[in-house]
């Protein structure tokens, strides 16, 4: 299997690229794997050979055997399905609640703390910065609340399992975490801390900042 | 099956409001269901109760027998795979590249849409609506402007088939639509008619504007 996997990006988004997420559960899972190394600052996820692939011209992507797949949710899932681990395969009894962690990871919480992330890292010198960061931190205190109610005496979303849904949902939230808007939510500080303590997560974080020099 | 869906919400949201989706997938297939209607005006959606099928206080939700599920991608993800139709079930061949154009839509193509509209019909007295709308369109373009290339000569997403990622990524659109941002994308115009000509969608959209009242 073959990962399309950024680097070169600026030292704000060291680890938050979101190709982490499926070589973090290549990872997870031990699993062969190759990567593809784009130059992001170079644009290289934007050629015609890159949007072959990756139509978006963005990162990640994967290809296996005949399969050329992106969308770190769809690769993710598709890992877990193939592997039958990380709440894998599909036919399991507790998939729909993986898929429900994954789209809640990706759609609800995900998308104003991404913003605040943005804005907060690179559009301050935008007049409109400030009121546009207050709006996300305000919707992004929402989503948290009901996270900390869901994380009460758990250590994963979906039963005692390390899921993929815990892969996206951690990686949603450390989009939070520069500048750190978690606020007061010892449960989702106690998750957070356990998952990227994970040597798997590590790994990934590594080579994510690393990037194809330490890789070859 | 019992899909949790929303009434009440004001005119500019007839249409646009998520349960939609569930009750499209369950019209394409001919499925029983049920709806439990909440008034989303008047906040049923955010109760203790309503809150323990859907713990973010928002629509859809779904009950199967002993299973609560939601996020409306999880719930259509469920339905195909269950019923084993509209792209289904995940044991297929085509499942991977059904879930990447899921997470297409929801993930990639929906958030700025979305922005967009939310501002543009609820926010247009906020002094920075103006710059946030001319931001959410220009992304809005890009994601257009590649979307309209993979829809050339194709009637759907995926294969010849008409799947859940065709509900979620047509789903996403309507938000531009409302003021219409979608531009000089003639692909992408044609495809959106010959989805919303759907008799399943217009089914499902006649009973999203009228809630309760006709449903009964």
């Amino acid at each position: 299997m073959k990962i399309y996997a950024g680097y070169g990006t600026p030292p704000q988004l060291k680890g938050l690229v979101r190709d982490l997420r499926a070589v973090w559960a290549l990872e997870e899972i031990g699993a062969d794997y190759e990567i593809h190394w784009l130059n992001l600052i170079e644009g290289e996820q934007r050629t015609d050979a890159a949007r072959k692939i990756h139509p978006f011209g963005k990162v990640p992507a994967m290809v296996d055997g005949d399969l050329t797949l992106f969308e770190s949710g769809a690769i993710c899932q598709y890992i877990a399905n193939k592997h039958g681990a990380l709440g894998g395969p599909a036919t399991s009894p507790q998939w729909p609640e993986v898929t429900q962690w994954c789209f809640a990871a990706l759609d609800t919480v995900a998308p104003r703390l991404f913003d605040h992330f943005i804005w907060q890292n690179f559009r301050t010198d935008n007049p409109i910065c400030a009121e546009v960061s207050k709006d996300a931190k305000e919707v992004a205190q929402l989503r948290f609340d009901v996270l900390e109610g869901v994380l009460e005496s758990k250590d994963f979303l979906v039963g005692d399992e390390f899921t993929i849904a815990d892969i996206l949902m951690a990686s949603a939230i450390r989009n939070a975490m520069f500048p750190d808007i978690i606020g007061d939510h010892p449960n989702i500080r106690r998750y957070l801390d356990s998952i990227f303590a994970r040597p798997a997560f590590q790994r990934a974080f590594e080579l994510n900042i690393k990037g194809p020099a330490e890789a070859a």
